[in-house]
């Protein structure tokens, strides 16, 4: 039994706000449990120098928690005058996700940055960052769209992630700050809608895994983000 | 007639939800207009080390624009590696006003960091800020008052903030973002509630302003911040 | 009765010594009571990137204090690796105020920098900079008309400044170290030769003012710059 | 078949050479095919200050590419003024990989930091750097047995890992340079000697991969960490 | 012949202006002809920490062109964020010139930092520094001696330095910038007042130079030496 | 006697590996003793800005110690986010050695990097930096000739380096770190084929030097230079 009453494959309450904001060009308010994200996605006519020219799009991710987004104060990054080794691995992942479903040829010379700013953070944050970043992509891909004609689309495809763990010994789905800080093994799953896999990192914090667990966390990962597919869908009205 | 239809005396629609996070001491989502900024106050027992063992605390305040609350995408301070001037002269602003409603005595040595992180940028958001942090700011020193007891009331006053501006030739009060990049006169005031000034910066933006002109911007500020206290109370339920 | 024996609208002894170096275009040693500051301004044909093909020029500034313009030595900024929070205020605001009295389109595509390095720091050294700069801009700009004919005169007007407060209940003018050190508010006022202000930046540090206090610091504000603007006449051959 | 002549699922040719170099407490150098990582461990009294007086030591790892390593020059981190995103991702993988097999109380308050070097750079650095580091650390720790007593072992297990991948459509095992830049699939695999995973992280760059392709794949890592576990205990004279 | 008519031994107009500004505890300001620079010394109760409690003092050294003080205007370091090599190669010659005439026993734990603020640079800008640091040094020591008292004086020497070089095939004494620009050698020489050397740094720039020419650099060297010397005991009265 | 039996004439074992690494265009392996420095020459077609289009290209270096190359760990400057002092006066006198012997105008518009990282510290790693850079630059253009002709040979000479000392009163050559730890003088000699000076470096560490031990530390100098220049005549088959 978990502490917060969820069977292992259950997910938390997920929602997600679509044009939570209105400055950037996408937007959406991604709710895990108590895990909010504000990710955001900003088209700017300006490539990163490596690829201007080029006949091709770029799709890139920043990440940052906000100080007041955790019990303890978070040290700010801009004060501190660096991002963290964690926050670049994060910011990464999310941008390796997303560029996984684009066609950068499709989307021609801009660049569409996805902002995941963290305003509460309760375990699941680089999850629930892809999974409401999307949302915010497709509605910066439309409007790219209404200021440009597009000839194909170029978003390929769906993109959703999930983590699952091993709790107390227990393979479980989608755990909270509680249990992620106790797990023995956590892993983040990133996957599209034709079922196949984009990421998948696990790690063994303090201890290992055997490849029959790795098999238990993969088929709850599959039906986590089966049901995030599905809320992406729905919130974006197919 | 103001592009939007408001008098030059009329605040924008001004909105303040009182725990908007969870996760901080004390939050508040501040709106005026399509401002929009979490004002979150986090409490830590460690001092910056020149105040350790002085028998006062501390009020410091951090601000920034998320890279999605602006149009044209604002780039991340801590990718960059610096706080700009422009961020550190408006975190130095927010931290000096709140500090002038506190008895650093009576907090007792702990810090209160109020983070103040725009989520969409139309002008007067320092201002906004110090209006909303005052909110978040209350509610920490309640939730401090839980934890430990406290002799006094570590707020001594209220504090709110408001600008002023000249706009082809006019004084006004609130000026969004349309009226800002045109103004010819930028103030910011931030009084108590005792109708005295803490702080009035005033720049002549390749413009100047007479005597005359200063005293009717003072008068239009005092008439906003007057309302803006009002909300305050409203909203703590005083 | 203040401590080195002034009326409180009495200046310190003020100086300025035109041409203090001579590798710069300008430059001007300042001098108020203990307080020195070297100012130059240099003239450089590479304007900031924004400004490129604009067909107008740009004025800019930088500020420090040297280590030992103190009697507690101050750290050097440079080895810390950033300018503070303090620092990039000042600078910003030196660089407004000369800008003010400057016709960008006039002067062309150069950029003047003022450098403001204090020797002495013994108060007012911000309003003292830009007081001197404004004489080291003169020089600059003529220097530049020899290398070149400009149509018409770039600088526009005069530009001073000064510092009032409120110490000990009383309102003074040019307030020392030893006075603003314990000033209940200090008020920096910068305002060009048709008495029209610049830039007016009053702060309670750790108090409050009045309104009545906010006019009569205007009041003594105005007397001051206008014997600083004629003492830049006299150095100036006027 | 593979552009080296290698079946799908071979090894580069191996090599470990314990003690290369000789001022640190363990080292190694480490040569899977042309790829080649100088492995120290280095011991230090003083931990990081979140683990003083905890009873318990620390084993953390530091990784770069030498300038020359590769054919087109790489900058150095150390001009740049940072860590890039991908070295410290690296950095984190290495030292997550050997705590597992460290029991970090038998280690007592001391600090071995395993520096990864690499001076020819051809592919699987991240992987040859795990299992190069693990001889460094085995000796670093024989060294500290000689410094002070241990009571138990501080090594509690092997540790060696591998990539594996996808390239055009097939399964292949220790992916060199010329295979990784045009590999669907790219997949690292840290494990111990009880056959357990300890990291596992799979990237579909520019493409992704099916469930089969991910059993297959650990399938052929298994294979390929156990002769390294094998080669480091031939190199350890076990 | 030279260009402003010197002969090869001879050094230019030089002075030392003592106690130039009042704020630092010694200070000077010393003229090589154009060359100028302010040199103060300060005294910190403060040592770094690797020399606390050990019964010693120290004295380092900072150095900074000012941005106004060649003809080209130099960037800020401060701006830049960080010290060139160039001077930090400058100011650590400074600090180990100084050093060794210090008896750091007899100073007691304090620190005294020489900083050497070039306001006009012409050639020859760390030989002046040394030269002129060394009166502020002394300065700083009598009033340290005033603050408390000091069993031994901790000056054991005098500290005076030079520049000579092979300009044109010929060897000269104290070149200026248009002499440095085109130097084949450059040779800096920090001598004692016992005729010993401290450093010798010779470099040839795009030319090297054979043993006579370095026997005849020596010669020139220890003639302005001994004259700087000589200006520095009339300058303290000696 | 020295600690090692060496006479104070004699040079340590020396050693240069030609080709130690093969992504480079030119590598050695220079070896002092217990000394050790990786030397590896990179050809970039990108220059500097300040020397785009000037029909010549550039030789510069960098320098570090490798973490692991001291008995105690040496921090990384990639993680310090800066080069010290010290490292950068290294890397500064290597690269103005090379170019004292290197026509830029016969090397075209490229750059080479000559990267020297110690893997093992003994003393003396500078000069031994500069004597193996010497071979890997000649490789590197070489392989330069290969790839596009040159109508003159960019190297113009040879080029090696020695450290001198007084130890102990007397006078040595090629000092060791023990050596050098304790030295009251040590300096750098830098010189070429045709038995001029390049660069030379005396510092009286807490000490000074007269001219008779100047000539006698240069005199062992050029000896040990001369014996260096002959070993690399014979690595390179000359």
């Amino acid at each position: 039994m978990r502490r917060d009453g969820r069977e292992p494959d259950e997910l938390r309450a997920v929602a997600i706000e679509r044009g939570f904001t209105e400055m950037a060009a996408g937007s959406a308010l991604v709710t895990f449990g108590k895990t909010k994200v504000i990710c955001t996605a900003s088209i700017e006519e300006k490539l990163p120098p490596w690829l201007r020219n080029g006949g091709k799009g770029w799709v890139t991710a920043e990440y940052s928690l906000l100080p007041g987004s955790t019990p303890e104060r978070s040290a700010r990054e801009a004060v501190k005058g660096k991002q963290s080794g964690r926050t670049q691995e994060i910011q990464r992942l999310i941008a390796r996700s997303l560029r996984s479903i684009c066609d950068l040829k499709a989307l021609g010379e801009v660049q569409i940055t996805l902002d995941c700013d963290v305003i509460q953070a309760d375990g699941g944050t680089r999850t629930a960052s892809i999974t409401g970043a999307y949302v915010a992509l497709v509605d910066a891909v439309a409007e790219l769209g209404r200021r440009r004609s597009l000839s194909n689309d170029p978003i390929t495809g769906q993109c959703a992630a999930i983590s699952v763990g091993v709790v107390g010994g227990e393979v479980v789905l989608d755990l909270d700050y509680s249990e992620d800080s106790v797990a023995d093994v956590d892993m983040n799953v990133v996957m599209n809608d034709s079922g196949e896999f984009i990421e998948l990192q696990g790690t063994g914090e303090g201890s290992t895994f055997s490849k029959s667990q790795l098999v238990e966390m993969v088929r709850l990962a599959e039906r986590g983000v089966s049901d995030l597919l599905e809320l992406q869908r729905k919130v974006l009205g197919r």
